[in-house]
């Protein structure tokens, strides 16, 4: 990547490029995205599908005056390179670099921070009502996927905005399934209307270009149809959106930047809130990523000419995993074991459990909520839901968490995966306020284990423990292996088959493991944090400073023994991967507050370490430990600073 | 009361009823409704609307072996009768007494505990769900109406209900208005399905009936023509949900008894998900409440002949009424402005904003989620956004504050109402988690002022303070009056247009105020704690025990300075309105932890005073108080032991 990339023009400049320039930049940008994601890694399929909108958007409107607002933002990437970041594109989500979302620090054209599904059309709708309210005259477009589109505050929004009847466009992105296969009867109606236009010459160059698995293209429709006749004949009936008071363009081709600029020219002139439905492939233009769509939502570096993944492979399992072969074991013991997921099947882990028990499977789409709620329900029927929700997307649940599984105590385990921080994702990915808000929940019970055995003996250890929900909660990575908890048969290597073959064991209800003696200090740490604990400890004995580690493993209900017994030493830490505010260290301050009544109780300093109270950048996670100041060395120095305070 | 009420039979015996028998009966339960609510105050309008569909229910279905879900819950009451609860009604919304709501803990006929809009769908499959895979017979019915069907989380589970094609009953009560009239594109296109039909001559019955306002009644379909013919003429096409791949029937006549019957009966047989739209008048049967059915949604006692209201006035203006001219008089001064609710005009304190300001208020329906994003995208576009939303409603919104709003930096001002024990609605209805999950978010600043001066001040602060969004908490029910705060002209007495008339002031952000100096103690309270906490300081005084209080009106950021300058007493306590896990007093330990590392810190012994981590049951906010150890002498026997006990 030394050498200058190829020169892309500009947004401003778009405008003026014939349809067969806007065509050759296309390919220009595909290539460019391949060049970079192959390095950097990244959402390769679904910013390849998008480029020609983004191009035919550009085109048309006269940005940023006019408004985009990307809804999610991983398919933004070509949108990226024509709004002056093409040189800085090889810094793609690495730490200071471009970021693989849009984020408004980065560029004017970049209207809202995106990451989260389905905000694009009320994001859309208040810029569209702040503009009628201003009297002014820019044009409001939300860029959006079929599969946020079925989650529910989309609806939402859709049903606000087919009642104001307020002129602004939505470019729906449909390439017919989210990260994992699209679900919902929403998904089944955008089908119904795929097929109820004729297909043309297209689709057979587009079917017979690459050997396809699966669906994929299948229903690409062709715009010389189309586009044939008057912007008028754009117009049929799409019941679905007709019925909400939007009215509907499409089905078209999404890649083919002449429709799409009709399209959005008929939209533009429209009175009154269009629909453009628009059909795309998830990764065009690079045949391994049209095979395989879902490998190539997110990857890791890869061979740009076969698409062969390029990263070491991975050592050690990951928390991920971990969970996917352990709830497998629990389900073949259990058929009561239910799962749920929100179109995320495979970073959650929960592939093999929908291919062995497939009727116990519920893929919910992005829907969260209803995920949450369903799981409730399911208990009430007698069955022992599991869901897999990362840490940052269960925040849309709260209000279910809390009404419809802990206010009825019913027996729901969540697994919070990605929690913590996430890396490359960045600010909107990563996973740190989970523990505040679950442990404000009552009936809710939170294991944060902080290794692959622990994370097996958690889960087992939740599915056993009835009248309420629990939470486990784990971050993105690899699994640390830790010495064996007291009482336990050492697990062996790390081989994934070993962890699989011990048999799991109950971990006693708040219970807190002293992994280290110590005089001088206690670390009380929480998952990924106990094995830097562990390095703290070390680096503070070859300073003469003596620290106790506890491995808490519950954050709810707290150890309060632990902490009694840890409160003896003059100086107690708590370490946790989490806002520092409200977390596990306030759990400990609120037991020491408890313990503080009794007048016979020492009374130690405390440092609450953990993530400060802000939004982290994107980058490698050992980038952000060290920026946040939670690596080994600069917590020992941390801790040593604060024991050393009092004798200065 | 004294005098045993009529006799209503069972839910058993309901199906050996025939059509003018159970006609007898939802009289007879009208009566009865009238009788309690007119002493105890409930949700008199809904309940009215929806006795005939809740017989017919009752006539067709085996109750509890079938399960049946309701949506909210507060239309619920004949469902109470019918199921053991005519003797015991007199209790209703009382403490100890039977809820407003159904509640599993009441009767097995009580499948949920209701009260959060849209969840019944997402419930009620995974009932249906679990009954499939347990191989089992069971029906399953959701009951929903209009308004909640509006909710996004309600559309996630039409769209996996449609997707499955599973067996189950969605029995849409469409009474054509939520709390406030309703709002969006899926209420227009029920209007729409509901003039599909012709009328007959019912509908001049009841529209003849009693003289009416508004459109009340106005589309009520004939159940003659609906049920003429064979059932296949009842599924009449009806496009939008039919494209969700649910058989949809109706419009029918939701007050007749055979109608719904029927309809039921064919949902019943048929193979996959069948809504029934039911067509019914809110206030049903009680005159006053079916020409004002907005004013009998939610009651206080009132005249059982003429619906007058018979509760004491209310003698002092509520914080809510505070909020209300407070916003109309920023809003004259600022046209940036614009008002937010969901679906609770008149209950936020919007109405006068609305009447003046009709082109800057905004009624997203029961949308929380879309509403907070649309603040979001309103602040982008230059609008100061003000966000009115219970604390337990606010739950819905917490990602889209965290992504939409916190992120972003984007300045919205969240008028947290209900924020606190709420009384007789109960445990889904308190606002006791909004401090925690609150100030777990970057960027966000919250204040809990404590008497009507000081929100009035609370929300001109957060209208003035840029950079983020600023959440002003307070209670359900009328504002204290304290002294006014330092530097301020004291503002006289307690008559509304008095408030009005102070100009407000800008708090310094993050300063508490000492109330009143004590060596003893120090009382930090934040919201209606703080009359309390003085209270409990001349408790303490005729103890011998000189406490300070202090308001610390911020909670975040909280007075560092203040806490440091209160830790110099040898007992320090915290009491808020709200659990005590991860809130304010967590707060306050937090600031504590982090003095505590400088040597020369003294660290008092913490007590953390709020409501325990658990749900709280209904009854008056007295009652619960006193239940929790929260009034002025229980906190003050609490805060003398707890200062004793060293010394013991």
């Amino acid at each position: 990547m030394s050498e200058s990339p190829l020169p892309i023009p500009t947004s401003a400049e778009l405008s003026a490029l014939t349809a067969s320039e806007l065509n050759e930049l296309a390919a220009r940008i595909r290539k460019r995205l391949i060049e970079v994601t192959s390095v950097n890694g990244g959402h390769l399929a679904s910013s390849l599908g998008a480029v020609e909108l983004i191009l035919a958007l550009h085109h048309v409107y006269d940005f940023p005056r006019d408004h985009l607002v990307f809804d999610v933002g991983h398919q933004a990437y070509a949108h990226k390179l024509i709004t002056g970041r093409n040189e800085d594109f090889d810094t793609l989500r690495t730490y200071h670099g471009i970021s693989g979302f849009p984020r408004r620090e980065e560029s004017p054209f970049d209207t809202h921070d995106a990451g989260h599904a389905s905000d694009s059309l009320s994001i859309a709708l208040g810029l569209a009502l702040a503009r009628d309210l201003n009297g002014s005259s820019e044009e409001v477009v939300a860029f959006i996927g079929d599969a946020a589109l079925s989650g529910g505050m989309a609806f939402e929004a859709l049903n606000q905005i087919g009642h104001l009847g307020i002129n602004m466009t939505i470019l729906l992105n449909d390439n017919e399934m989210s990260i994992s296969r699209n679900v919902g009867a929403l998904s089944l109606y955008l089908g119904k209307a795929r097929m109820s236009r004729p297909y043309t010459a297209l689709r057979n160059t587009v079917e017979g270009r690459v050997s396809r698995v699966g669906r994929v293209g299948r229903f690409l429709v062709g715009a010389g149809e189309a586009m044939k006749g008057s912007v008028k004949k754009l117009m049929i009936p799409g019941t679905f959106f007709e019925d909400m008071g939007i009215v509907s363009i499409g089905p078209i081709d999404g890649h083919s930047i002449e429709a799409v600029t009709e399209a959005l020219r008929a939209a533009r002139k429209a009175e009154g809130p269009v629909l453009i439905h628009a059909v795309t492939q998830k990764g065009r233009g690079f045949a391994p990523a049209e095979m395989r769509p879902e490998v190539f939502h997110g990857v890791s570096c890869y061979d740009p000419d076969t698409g062969a993944p390029n990263g070491k492979p991975v050592e050690r399992p990951t928390f991920t995993s971990v969970f996917s072969q352990a709830l497998l074991a629990e389900a073949e013991r259990n058929e009561r074991i239910v799962a749920i997921t929100a179109a995320m099947t495979d970073g959650t882990g929960l592939g093999p459990f929908r291919e062995a028990f497939g009727s116990r499977f519920f893929d919910v789409g992005i829907a969260e909520e209803h995920g949450t709620a369903l799981a409730g329900g399911l208990a009430l029927g007698g069955k022992l839901p599991v869901v897999a929700i990362y840490s940052t997307f269960l925040q849309r649940a709260f209000d279910q968490m809390v009404i419809d599984v802990a206010l009825q105590k019913q027996h729901v385990v969540f697994c919070v995966d990605r929690a913590g921080l996430v890396g490359e994702d960045g600010s909107t990915h990563h996973g740190l306020f989970d523990l505040a808000y679950l442990r404000a929940i009552p009936n809710m019970r939170i294991i944060a284990p902080a290794d692959g055995e622990q994370l097996k003996d958690a889960l087992h250890t939740a599915l056993g423990l009835e009248g309420g929900p629990v939470a486990l909660r784990y971050p993105r990575g690899e699994a640390p292996v830790l010495p064996a908890l007291p009482g336990e048969v050492p697990g062996g290597e790390s081989e994934e088959d070993e962890v699989a073959a011990r048999a799991p064991r109950v971990l006693p209800v708040g219970k807190a493991v002293e992994l280290r003696a110590g005089a001088d200090v206690a670390l009380l740490a929480v998952g990924r944090m106990v094995s830097i604990a562990l390095d703290v400890a070390c680096l503070l004995a070859e300073r003469g400073v003596e620290a106790a580690v506890y491995n808490m493993l519950w954050v709810k209900p707290v150890d309060e023994t632990a902490i009694h017994r840890a409160a003896q030493a003059p100086l107690l830490v708590t370490l946790e991967e989490g806002t520092v505010t409200g977390g596990f260290g306030a759990a400990v301050l609120e037991v020491l507050a408890q313990e503080s009544l009794d007048a016979d109780t020492p009374r130690p300093r405390v440092l609450n370490i953990g993530v400060p109270d802000d939004f982290i950048g994107h980058g490698r996670v050992d980038q952000l430990f060290e920026e946040l100041n939670l690596t080994p060395p600069q917590i020992a120095e941390r801790v040593a600073t604060a024991f050393e305070a009092p004798t200065k």
